[in-house]
């Protein structure tokens, strides 16, 4: 008998047990929590699941997660224009706004390159990024992607499909992360800082 | 901006944040996951979650999680009908059917007794098991409850509500787990194991 020895319950743990994070110990916890707490969680997150189901898709222009054809950044008059974003994945759009620096455009390019992975420019959203600049006019592309070999030569990459665009291209700075403690870092990292170091 | 900014996406993470083992970055790492493996993931969880909120209740007979009225395991024939084994959770009849050794039927306590807390033997569905054992006319009645200060006050209050019954009452050994070490081990475990020693 595997888990609860009932059908419906069975599949739910087996779902849950298949997100990130969760196992099947802290899928049948959870599911036990949801049993549990009927009218404060397992109905309403049936409901969330459901709606989000029927109406989540990708925005036409940027990639970003949406329910209706533009995401909510897009459709944001008060978002600046002239200034794209390009990032990985949405996980790393969501980080960007929860750092709450950037009050522009994004695109999602949908992973990195990668020759061993079959990961080619079309798979990736890019000549959508090369025709929006295009259109759009835009003055600065911000590079936001991880500091990572795949990321950076993604990267580099774009900069050269973008060149004759005359849009000004930038990257994230790389140094020394807010609270971080020398003794901890890696020494590119530490390299990096130096040679980006500035007056006080 | 909250999370994904979009409403029914941040509902969900919001929700997803409440289950156990999970917190509000590893809600938002599952809800992205869902959204991208939408066909496998997010549409059977869906249906499963609404197919478990609509028929999900408590077997009346036992405690035990169940769809119909009686769980599966007050309805198996196969099951012996004269062992009860009394357990504080369904999470914990769950880890002794995983253990496979028990062939009898359970009883769910939902708890146990906490005058802290307010928890009194009418909470916990004592009553139910007085009745049930005088009924069923049971040979034994195993308590399986945790090895705590509350456990065992629950195991002695319901030792004696069961005492004049005629049922024999026993509990789980308390002993060195299997694979478990010495050095690790408290004393109280290791002084239990020692008293309860067994000729080779």
């Amino acid at each position: 008998m595997a888990d609860a020895g009932d059908a419906a319950v069975d599949r739910l743990i087996g779902l849950m047990a298949r997100l990130p994070g969760l196992g099947p110990r802290s899928a049948r916890r959870a599911v036990l929590t949801l049993i549990r707490r009927r009218e404060s969680l397992l109905d309403p997150l049936a409901q969330a699941l459901a709606d989000v189901a029927a109406t989540v898709r990708e925005c036409a222009r940027c990639g970003n997660i949406a329910t209706t054809e533009l995401c909510t950044i897009c459709t944001d008059p008060a978002r600046a224009t002239g200034e794209i974003c390009v990032v990985e994945t949405v996980a790393d759009l969501w980080a960007m706004e929860r750092g709450g620096a950037f009050r522009g455009r994004y695109h999602v390019l949908g992973g990195v390159l990668s020759a061993l992975d079959g990961i080619t420019p079309t798979s990736l959203r890019i000549p959508e990024l090369v025709a929006r600049v295009a259109e759009e006019g835009t003055r600065e592309v911000i590079l936001a992607l991880n500091a990572t070999v795949d990321g950076q030569t993604t990267a580099h990459y774009i900069a050269g499909e973008l060149a004759p665009l005359g849009a000004s291209l930038t990257s994230l700075a790389k140094g020394v992360p807010i609270g971080g403690e020398l003794d901890y870092l890696d020494d590119g990292t530490i390299g990096a800082a130096l040679l980006a170091r500035r007056a006080l």
